[in-house]
């Protein structure tokens, strides 16, 4: 059901703020490994047995280097029951419903998509009603000395390339054909880089490609720009494909989530069955997803994030300390949510106030993503953003200094925006 | 004239964006030194005169140390025009309306409030409409070979132990006795430690200290908790004072404001008189002020983001990423307006989400405040944090450990509170 929006806490008093306050009510340090069972949980907690930390703990096996207390368990136990109450779906476990046997495919094998397949993997194995293997699409080429990269994946169960030192479970399965990717899958989850995705429609809209009833979900950062015209790429895939299609995005790290630190997500959604299956391909411990009724909200949100990642990375490039960085932050916020609205009017401004793919994924990436790293670099250094992208990022492109372009142009072209040069002397 | 809220963009399109936008049009690194005259400015913009950078230098001297593009002034200039839509009061300038001549007084000398002391005594002697003098209670000692605090500080223009190496304007003068401070004051600011508080007020309620018709202020974080009760410092200050107090908060790190980093911070007041009173006394190129509906709300946010930042200074501690850090504040700060809104029930949640007193106030204390600091000590060192207090801020009190003490208390005496506590195994 859609929990509509109440801007306060839920009836039944603060029970619900014990989940994050947890960690205030002990004065001095203890050693950290096991979480007194709290006496009331939140009553529509979906997935109580995340409290278990014997499950945590097998299936995250703790990152290495950094100094930790123990547990990786205690953040996602604390977290786990609390459930926001602004605009949010309530999925049903897909368990409880009749539902053909789903079967995943995710479209993309860089770090993103690998940490993506991995907790789609492990999803896939531990519950009920999907397909045990998960199909990961990569482009095939030969390692020097070790043979194909499908075969290398497949058998060490490392993305060397992308996420290494990262083991995937042995039911992601790498595999080079895009068609027998998606073959019989129901859920398709689109991660390749937003370059690519044109061609990677053009092959998937053929007839027979895809299984009837298969769903998508997009986790590609970017906007399409065409002229005074702009467009998500879930609204894209959805036109080219014929099937409905959500998005995903949040203060997601590819290699901190890759790693099972604790973080949240968000899934804009276009109806309550894709909220359902969706939670239930990704949902677990250590990555907490909220669907929400917003697919054009998380979509524009993700894109625009890395422009005012660039503002922030100037910031620090110029010297400028916190007060400023929040400010431009703030403002930002602002700046996101009416560019959104304004030319997606049934989109939500909770989405970027409120929810892990707005402000959250904004915090994270103003401070440490690669558009803030490359910006502060652009001014220290004089640099091109080219010449940074080349040196910094092995030749990726920054999203950030796309997502600027396009939509400077899309706002020229409809004749929005108000050319300011910072000039020289 | 209070503005609805409109939760979208300024009717007339994308103009308000340029302001924090322009950086990004610039795609190779310039000298800034000059911003390009606007073609539209803000229709409402209350102050044009603020783009004046020979304005800007002369009243804000750089920073030295730092690496920094030449002037401050280019993102005090970009971000001028910009004036969030939400809840907010369009504060009319002081000089077009028929007053009397307001004299300000500053209740504190602790960093941020000779930090709000300089701001206010640059205001007053440049604008219309305030008497010259600004005095700023010191509570007198005696300097080792240099004399009365009070006369150092009024030789040589400089707060030695708050803010040593920030020249003061001549204007602001200390003095000890704090019925002289308020003398003939109209405007009180109220910025000493939240435990000196009783006592000055017990001072200033005392018949014929007061003037009448006078006005006040509180930049003091905190609550005070009594029982199942709680009151927020404005609300304390109108009842012991019998009159308007507004509140003070934003993300405003003492060292950059009184350094001239640009910042914005946000008022919180009873009535449109308090508005565009108080916007006169501290708004400035560098301090952009927005006045809004919310005192309650400006006064929670300021307290409860400290109990949020430990919790940050925790994650930091245990060595977790950018995700799981920008997790707790996303929830940390639905917990802040949830319970703010349960029990301040007139408070905004835009206050919140929106606001510099909200959400940036929130990212600035969560990355670089003290209580952040000490709680990433805490879990680091093991000591408690009496000893951190004593060691790393030469024995003041964090303000996060003492509000999450007394709201906890609170909650426990309404009953909310479930205890939760991390057990040793």
């Amino acid at each position: 059901m859609i929990k509509p929006f109440r801007g306060g806490i839920r009836k039944g008093g603060l029970n619900a703020l014990s989940g994050g306050s947890i960690a205030i009510t002990s004065m001095t340090p203890k050693p950290v490994q096991q979480l007194k069972k709290r006496e009331v949980f939140h009553e529509n907690n979906s997935n109580p047995s995340s409290d278990d930390e014997s499950d945590v703990d097998d299936r995250h096996p703790p990152r290495p280097p950094k100094t930790r207390r123990s547990s990786s368990g205690v953040i996602a136990a604390a977290m786990a029951p609390y459930v926001t109450e602004f605009d949010l779906y309530e999925p049903q476990s897909a368990d409880d419903r009749e539902l053909p046997i789903q079967k995943i495919a995710v479209v993309g094998s860089g770090s993103w998509g690998t940490a993506l397949g991995r907790i789609a993997a492990l999803n896939a194995a531990e519950k009920k009603g999907f397909d045990h293997e998960v199909r990961m699409w990569v482009r095939e080429r030969e390692i020097p000395g070790q043979g194909l990269l499908t075969d290398v994946i497949n058998s060490t169960h490392v993305n060397h390339r992308y996420l290494p030192d990262v083991p995937l479970p042995h039911n992601l399965v790498a595999v080079s054909e895009l068609a027998d990717v998606v073959k019989d899958a129901t859920l398709i989850v689109l991660v390749v880089p937003h370059q690519f995705l044109t061609p990677v429609l053009e092959e998937l809209s053929k007839p027979g490609v895809l299984t009837t009833g298969a769903r998508a979900i997009s986790a590609i950062k970017g906007v399409e720009v065409a002229g005074s015209e702009i467009y998500t790429f879930p609204w894209l895939i959805e036109k080219k494909l014929g099937i409905p299609c959500s998005a995903l995005g949040g203060a997601n790290i590819a290699m901190e989530v890759a790693q099972s630190e604790f973080c949240e997500t968000t899934i804009g959604v276009p109806s309550k069955d894709d909220a359902a299956l969706w939670h239930a391909v990704f949902d677990s411990p250590m990555f907490r997803v909220h669907p929400i009724e917003d697919v054009a909200g998380v979509s524009l949100s993700g894109a625009l994030k890395n422009v005012v990642a660039l503002a922030a990375g100037f910031v620090d490039g110029m010297g400028y300390g916190g007060n400023t960085k929040a400010a431009i932050l703030r403002i930002g916020l602002l700046e996101m949510a009416a560019f959104t609205k304004e030319f997606f009017p049934s989109s939500s401004s909770l989405t970027f106030s409120h929810h892990s793919a707005g402000v959250a994924d904004l915090i994270t990436t103003s401070f440490g993503g690669r558009n803030r790293k490359c910006a502060e670099a652009f001014i220290k250094t004089g640099k091109t953003f080219a010449q940074l992208e080349h040196e910094l990022l092995k030749g990726q492109k920054l999203q950030g200094v796309a997502t600027a372009e396009e939509t400077y142009q899309f706002l020229h072209a409809r004749g929005h925006f108000i050319v300011t040069q910072i000039q020289p002397p």
